[in-house]
């Protein structure tokens, strides 16, 4: 792979580009293109921005995205996550104003990806592990209540406020029910009939599209907009000119604790669905990479009119199936994108906003995960409580809080866990020379005066005072005690802090007249011990390959001792 | 040991009392307790409170903790650290006020009990873990500069600007150097003379004391007071009466991080001591009783005008030596203290406060800490950038922000680290049944169309990539394979977001025409891959309990259908 390849990873996918690869990426780039157009519309409705704005969001990222991404099969573009955090994060700073509404969430596009370009050049895709799955799915099924209430208005055709909690939207809903448009009501219905009904009987018909089309021409044909049925109304015309988003620093410091939950939840969910589909076909995803072309995207996006973006989950499933070989695909969606904004738009002046909230509505309605409920409660336990957990926090404080506490506490489980290893007391298994823990195999056999202890972690900051408190446990606890045979087997790194407490751990012993023999130590640890001095205080005599070995020594020591002391001793009666 | 005697475990330390451990107890006690009298005024000092207040938190919080604590060395009271981690928290709050500045240290204390004690409560004495020595060394080493520093002004007798920025106090003091007030520094030195000569030449009189009496003498015989010579003046007598810290919600708020701080920056200096003389006289501190001790003390001490105290290092190391047995010592030395401010009061009213900084100077002096970053560089490069990061930052950043940054740090590091476990492609050692690494054993054989993979960590959210990555990778570059066994016997847990991924890898492999094994499967984790359904997608028989039984089966089973492959293919020729 040549240098240029490995900033351009499109280059290294079309070195074998052939007709085959085109066919599949030309229909793909056209399914999904189309698909675009309504959904697109439908999550700029998420966002708060008139839906304008998500064929806006659906053009640069993609292309550059297609010049960047790692994955062939991603489809980047406006996602519904992503669309409700925008929301949640400028509506409260917008304050009402649509100007400075839309300059923020481009604003916020811009900071994504600035976070999203570092990490990935700062080689920080790691990050990524620590959104774990149940936090991950209960922060999703709380999002997809939110969203699919915040649509709540546009289906009834009233006025209701826009918050992230359920019961104030719920209590106005009920205040109003007597003002429900029955007409609006009536078209949302029939689109979520259209799609349900579509999805199950004709999964390959493009349901979102047979609903916009035929109700925007039910509405025309009708006059319904004269009776009240909301509609997009005009749609601007022409490609998005380039733009500077407002680079204001007290918006840049509000947005910034949001900027950092999209390019994260953005991330994760990209990655997660790029992985999937790159082990399917045989290729492999780089994550570094990944943020850098998500980075990018939003960068370009944000001077283009576009709010932040991310590869969407139901879109790539669409252009895999499709037959999307390379990004190709995402250039040719990208061009239909173009070609709507160019000579389409007027026709969207009669699309009723209902059916867009229908859409909506369908796609998050399978984002509620029933299901990994069920299966956390079979599985683990804790991890449910963690999603329960994520899931009621999301919907009580707050969409951005909800995740954080879910994250928070998944991190305190890490730090948690990381600082307490499994350690296990060996015995040695009949008729061998192997040892393992005693509470395992009861039939394993210890030795007088000697214990022999394994800790199954490398020995740090955070975890070497378990390894300590264990030592001085059994020093304290056993007088008859002479010497502590330490398999090091399976600690591959050592840091300060450990050496530093291993050195108290020695001489604290050795006070007590107990010494300790080291099993197995690894390259890397035994330069570390050497550079700290303690392979010296210790004694080269007391490392040992094998925990055996160590434990011989150490009884033949014991036993000399215990010799010596009797012969010393003066002679009774 | 009865319940009483855990809740309260100084009763079980005088289970079996006798007189010469009351001797010991005596001894230790007295000593400490002169010793604390200049040690107390000098900190109440540095904490930006007047020298009193350094006796009140040298009365309460030590019944106290000798009440709660589980260490019988352990000397608690006010400390250095502590007291310039109150200043920096109080100080820019009390803009001036010194009613206010006593209330707010009070109310500091009151808040680091209900939290330590909370902690302690919860069990989360664990967190201490995560200070990693680096950084704890490297922000002690800066804060004795910045305390070393806040104590110029009454060495040289001029009044210099409180400020935690080193260059600020510097350049203020070069300014001023015409105004220093001769008397007053010649005091100073002449006390940092004999401190620093009676410590190396006769290190068992307590030199803080005898340069306290020698100095205030001088400055009431000679009439110093009346030259210029800053003097402690009227110190009230009584002991302090009871009060209640001033519960004020937005100052609560404010000192929410200084208290977070304060308590486990306390803590760790506490429990480190602690552990150090538990494991030299055999018995053991409990983490979770020691932070509710402390918590207790400084509740208890918020009530009775005693700013947030710890157990300290140096007066732990003289209470051990003078022969402290129990925490009766403790009591001995708070009696000293309720002595002195019911009848010696009005000896200190000609003590200079130049002594007092002289005593601090010289205490600080021996933080920082020089031979640590030698060790470090040697034995541990990113240990030393740790200590050098949290050393930078906290001269340039302050106080609090300083331990942030290297916690954070640190915390990056172990997340990364738990992210990025150890793994292994293993090979069976010659003539043996065993397989290792085939990195370190290059000797050790593999086998075609197999690979034998091993991951040294536990499988969960924070790493399953890793496991992921490694497994598609070798899916993925090696065509010709057609088995991975996973030795599963480092796997000591396992979550809900690893049997979710490993059901990924399963179904990936599978298509690909990858089986997976599992050898050395421990009985948890099995359970959790019962209750996940993986042992029935996989199939039981693909369970092993030993590596080289599964890879045995794996070729076996390779062979087959490479013979059945051969049978089915038409004859040529």
């Amino acid at each position: 792979m040549t240098l240029l390849q490995r900033f351009l990873p499109l280059l290294a996918q079309l070195s074998d580009y052939g007709r085959e690869k085109l066919r599949g990426d030309l229909s793909a780039g056209l399914t999904v293109g189309v698909m675009l157009i309504p959904q697109g519309m439908a999550y700029a409705l998420i966002a708060g921005l008139s839906p304008i704005y998500g064929l806006y969001a659906s053009l640069v990222p993609l292309v550059v995205y297609a010049l960047f991404g790692t994955s062939r099969q991603l489809a980047v573009g406006p996602v519904a996550m992503v669309s409700l955090l925008v929301a949640a994060a400028v509506a409260p700073m917008a304050d009402g104003n649509t100007e400075l509404y839309v300059g923020l969430a481009l604003l916020l596009s811009l900071m994504v990806g600035v976070l999203q370009f570092g990490l990935g050049v700062a080689r920080f895709g790691f990050l990524v592990n620590f959104l774990s799955h149940p936090v991950l799915s209960g922060f999703t099924s709380a999002a997809a209540f939110i969203i699919g209430l915040s649509q709540l208005k546009h289906l009834l055709g009233i006025d209701l406020p826009r918050s992230n909690f359920i019961h104030e939207i719920l209590w106005a809903a009920a205040t109003q029910l007597g003002e429900v448009h029955g007409l609006t009501l009536l078209l949302g219905l029939g689109s979520i009939l259209v799609l349900v009904g579509l999805r199950r009987w004709a999964p390959s018909v493009p349901g979102a599209l047979v609903a916009v089309g035929a109700t925007t021409v039910i509405v025309w044909a009708l006059g319904l907009a004269q009776q009240g049925v909301a509609i997009v109304g005009s749609v601007p015309s022409g490609l998005p000119s380039p733009s500077l988003p407002p680079l204001d620093w007290g918006s840049v410091q509000q947005l910034a604790p949001s900027a950092f939950a999209i390019g994260l939840v953005g991330f994760m969910e990209s990655i997660a669905v790029a992985k999937v589909y790159a082990s399917r076909h045989r290729y492999e995803v780089d994550a570094n990479q990944e943020l850098i072309g998500l980075g990018l995207a939003n960068i370009a996006g944000a001077f283009f009119s576009a709010y932040p973006t991310t590869g969407g989950f139901s879109r790539t499933a669409v252009n895999d199936e499709a037959g999307a070989k390379t990004n190709l695909a995402a250039i040719f969606s990208a061009g239909i994108i173009a070609l709507t904004l160019l000579f389409l738009t007027p026709l969207f002046y009669y699309l009723p906003k209902a059916v867009l909230a229908a859409i909506i509505m369908v796609a998050v309605a399978g984002l509620v995960d029933w299901e990994e409920a069920r299966y956390l409660w079979k599985v683990d336990r804790r991890d449910f409580g963690l999603m329960a957990l994520t899931f009621v926090a999301t919907l009580a404080l707050g969409i951005e809080q909800g995740i954080l506490v879910g994250v928070i506490v998944s991190l305190i489980v890490v730090i948690y866990e990381s600082s307490t290893p499994h350690t296990a007391l060996m015995g040695r298994l009949p008729d061998t020379e192997t040892y393992r823990n005693l509470k395992r195999n009861p039939d394993a056999m210890t030795r007088s005066h000697i214990v022999i202890v394994r800790m199954d972690a490398n020995l740090y900051f955070a975890n070497v005072s378990t390894f300590q408190d264990l030592i001085l446990d059994l020093d304290v606890n056993d007088p008859a005690l002479r010497a502590i045979v330490v398999d090091m087997y399976p600690v591959n790194q050592i840091d300060s802090t450990a050496t530093h407490t291993l050195q108290e751990i020695i001489e604290t012993c050795r006070r007590n007249g107990v010494e300790l023999y080291l099993a197995g130590v690894k390259g890397p640890v035994k330069d570390v011990l050497d550079a700290a001095g303690l392979s010296e205080e210790l004694g080269e005599e007391r490392f040992f390959l094998e925990v055996h070995d160590a434990a011989d020594a150490a009884e033949a020591r014991v036993d000399e001792e215990a010799e010596r002391a009797k012969s010393e001793k003066p002679v009774s009666s």
